[in-house]
């Protein structure tokens, strides 16, 4: 089944896709989905981001199969990043040199602490495409991430999530103004969605409407202002977001 | 002023302190506070975590003056982390060695971005006392820190936030088991408020209730389970957590 959020004339509302509608409900975290009897009809809504996540984490060391003689690592992005479909990435003037990351991202349905492997997957409500926007030429300033990692809009997140889907083998494509620039699959991630979350659980918890970003297996590609990017998840769903320049930065401190 | 958020019967409640009450208000973020006419005694509240952050930052490379010849740095905390006055620090069976750090925090108070050098004090809520719990065994093991900044209860804040302090000079106590074990002062920090503010909305967005841990100037000690930890910041607060043993941590995948 497909969940969103959706602009609705009173404001935010989830929903749940049923047929050639998007039906409204009350809490996508719900055990049972309740039905408020609204709709709208499919084609004609407009994308919120599907969750407001209090934690996004991104995978490190996930950028293909190689990346497994690596332990583990992940990194925060700020949740004020995350934004929908169709908003806009902003470069700041002075950011340096940006990619996007073509995603699978994992949306948390529970609360989640110390889980074992195998059981991961009931603690997980869906999947939706992310983007996982990276200021490239922060990296070597500041290998914490928190300059390269939380700009404006660097946390494309939807259209919608999907519940039911295997994340073992999804195909993903990525396109810079219309043309593909990278193929591949979340099978060639290194740490796969159980064995990360078994990870990311034993050291923190993570609720619901949290997300992780699975990683980039060969997924990334340069954009500049101006360029549009979209995001294919086999199974999901295509995430569009155009890129936009930013305002200039302000003087740093000094020593 | 200080502002609190306290358990009532109807749930948790943001207040404002008038002489010997705390007096309930609508938004403790409004520009003019407005008071519901409800109140409770001074003495007879129990306060939770003055704020609910999506954002909890901690400024790295500022434990004392010398870091002043370092770029300013900062690393995220969960916001899951946040506990109040009185609550537990658990700390995981496995987790290795865990430091405390006494630190002033300061708690945005509206959207904060591209913040000019000498402006960044309106946008400043309030301050509250801050204990940035790291598991200092795992930094070896993740230099980006996901592991040893985000166990339960990592992040103790409180018990409330004062509005009228200059942040510059206030002198930080560090207690463990009722004994002296740091003192120090803010002023010791490698970077002050304002200049971490403008470093940190260069890159990133602040938004109300968001939190940033501002360093520890000599003011971390080692503490075991069973520890009781107080940290007393002058003009603020004093602060006190006791330290618990939490589970066993799930296995961890293996290549």
């Amino acid at each position: 089944m497909r969940l969103a959020r959706i602009q609705s004339d009173a404001g935010p509302v989830p929903v749940a896709q049923r047929d050639d509608r998007w039906e409204v409900v009350r809490d996508l975290f719900a055990a049972e989905l309740e039905f408020t009897g609204e709709s709208f009809p499919v084609g004609q809504v407009t994308f919120l981001p599907p969750v407001e996540p209090r934690v996004v984490l991104g995978m490190a060391h996930n950028s293909g199969r190689a990346d497994r003689a690596l332990p583990p690592q992940a990194f925060f992005k700020s949740p004020h990043t995350v934004v929908g479909d169709g908003d806009a990435v902003i470069l700041d003037d002075g950011v340096g040199p940006v990619s996007i990351e073509g995603e699978l991202a994992l949306v948390i349905g529970r609360r989640s602490r110390h889980l074992a492997p195998g059981e991961t997957s009931a603690f997980v409500l869906g999947y939706t495409v992310g983007n996982d926007v990276t200021a490239v030429g922060q990296i070597p300033l500041d290998d914490r991430l928190v300059q390269a990692k939380s700009g404006e809009g660097f946390t494309p997140l939807g259209p919608w999530i999907e519940t039911d889907v295997d994340p073992a083998s999804l195909g993903i494509t990525v396109l810079v103004n219309d043309v593909v620039v990278a193929r591949s699959s979340s099978e060639a991630l290194a740490w796969n969605v159980d064995e990360q979350l078994v990870y990311l659980t034993s050291h923190l918890e993570l609720g619901p409407g949290d997300v992780v970003l699975t990683g980039a297996p060969g997924t990334a590609a340069p954009v500049d202002p101006g360029d549009s990017v979209e995001i294919r998840i086999d199974g999901i769903a295509a995430l569009r977001n155009p890129v936009r320049t930013g305002p200039a930065r302000a003087p740093l401190p000094t020593p």
